[in-house]
């Protein structure tokens, strides 16, 4: 799966700003990819790029509109598809990580047919992964694990890969979910993939690479999350990786959507996944401990970061908000 | 996914009797549920039940022709074709676990729609599973983990289940493989699910049950194979066992279909899973180690299980050559 770029935001009458997180994350990370946004009557959202028409828009190089809004009511509007119908004629590609697809909607498919345009649903995997081999590849490898789902592993791997980056030094974010996918175009939607073929697809992923080239895998779930922690065992050995990053949100009550569940400890989160992670590579090190400080002081996110580094004796910053430098430092 | 019984067991012309293992599987474990076999010329395989053609099978109460043989080449041969039409026109479903589907061959679906039959597939998820909760259950559970793929952790289950309800237990023997839901008409294809919905299912296999009651889960895969890892978490945080039964054959000389991995340790094997166990449920145990000593004399069997149960302080037993009698009075 890789989409044609640049890309076309599409925030379409998004009822609010965090409604276009998807798109915010595209322009985050890849600015570069972004030739302006569509906005429909009503739009709450802005990512102070160019508002553009389709024609525009094509005019600007765009290669594939990306649905970066989340839809309401279970269905994609009538007033979305027009645009998207518009751009499919303007010789576009529509991109989407939407629970409704693209391709289940017959009007979609047929304009995408006769104009020879992709429908690209980023849910749904597109090729069909090997079985995991186990075997040891050229070139190194980073995987972000949390304490819980959503935590700030897809920031912290993307805050990694471009320190890397801007430090000259060979780096490649690796995406396994649907805005990590939207973000750079390429990736492996992992929680849609079949149970055999997990860790496989990880390792389809993250190839044989030179020497120093360093893959920053995006996690997923969390070893210690009932629900989705079968997702996270197939990155832990299919990634293979050399050094694990632990990643944390000190606010969090409890397991995400899981009410009765405690989050583990940093060194509960760490002995773990080094001890599954040493099954496939046994060179393993877990380098560094990210915070996502989001809802703290600046002061209070400092001291925090001081207090964890105390404690587990391993660098300890906010990626996102402190840069990732001393956690790349680290990846030797 | 529940499948109509008794069983006719087809094993066509099998060129071997290990060809035959799935029927040989039903046969041991569920002899009630066999009214015969069905064998074309040349088959060299023998379960010993009563040879019956289709009209007789219907007869004697054939509900379903299990397809209980390997194919060969990668296809569905005419000669069997030819049996399963006959069968599914005097009634019968079929069912198969076979890679290859049942319900790719157009003939087989066109008869099947016009005499109202099933085709059932047993590699295809017949339910769309929810995301797993991860809220306690009543009743009790016991998983089979093993050191590795293939080590004996469905004959574990179902030896254990079938000494429960001998000695009068309540018990439930709940497949998660291919074989295992022929040999019991229900169950969860695990490895065939979407890594999202992998731990659901098997807290969907494993619903609230009367307090004495036991679930013996049948296991998958090895927390310790790189290929197939993610799949026997789900099974560990889905299925919340109150008991884990340590699997181990004892003349492997690499993780199965991965030449360069070593076994673990059954003591490093007990710790990655009680400690991954207790995660959702706290009170979980490791009960006793079974061995597979398909491949030893009496003797060699026997003294080896005394070793490990003195350097693992829990009983140790083959649990198909000696009864599990041993390990289910573990489970309290």
């Amino acid at each position: 799966m890789i989409l044609q770029t640049p890309y076309l935001l599409f925030l379409g009458d998004a009822p609010d700003p965090l409604s276009g997180k998807v798109a915010q994350g595209i322009k985050d990370w890849r600015p570069d990819l972004c030739v302006g946004q569509f906005r429909q009557e009503g739009c709450k959202a802005d990512l102070g790029l160019p508002d553009l028409s389709i024609r525009e828009a094509i005019d600007a190089g765009a290669k594939t509109l990306v649905v970066g809004v989340a839809n309401r009511g279970g269905f994609i509007s009538e007033l979305w598809k027009g645009v998207f119908i518009e751009a499919m004629e303007a010789g576009m590609d529509i991109a989407s990580g939407l629970h409704n697809l693209l391709t289940d909607d017959p009007k979609l498919v047929e304009v995408a047919h006769s104009r020879n345009c992709q429908l690209i649903d980023v849910r749904i995997p597109q090729v069909e992964y090997p079985i995991a081999n186990g075997k040891p590849r050229t070139g190194k490898r980073c995987l972000a694990v949390g304490t819980d789902c959503s935590v700030g592993k897809m920031y912290t791997a993307l805050a990694m890969d471009k320190a890397m980056r801007d430090a000259g030094r060979a780096s490649t974010f690796r995406a396994t979910g649907q805005t990590g996918i939207l973000i750079t175009g390429d990736g492996v939607p992992l929680d849609a993939v079949i149970a055999d073929f997990m860790a496989g697809a990880v390792e389809y992923l993250t190839p044989d690479n030179d020497a120093e080239h360093w893959d920053m895998i995006e996690g997923q779930g969390s070893l210690f999350h009932a629900s989705y922690s079968g997702v996270t065992m197939a990155l832990v050995h299919g990634g293979a990786p050399d050094a694990l990053v632990l990643c944390h949100e000190p606010t969090r009550e409890h397991m995400r959507g899981l009410p009765d569940y405690q989050l583990p400890s940093l060194k509960d989160l760490r002995d773990v996944a080094l001890t599954l992670a040493r099954v496939v590579n046994p060179g393993c090190e877990v380098v560094g401990v990210s915070i996502n400080t989001a809802a703290l002081s600046e002061e209070d996110a400092s001291k925090l970061c001081k207090d964890i580094e105390k404690e587990m004796g391993i660098p300890t910053v906010d990626p996102y908000r402190h840069g990732a430098e001393r956690l790349i430092a680290e990846l030797k």
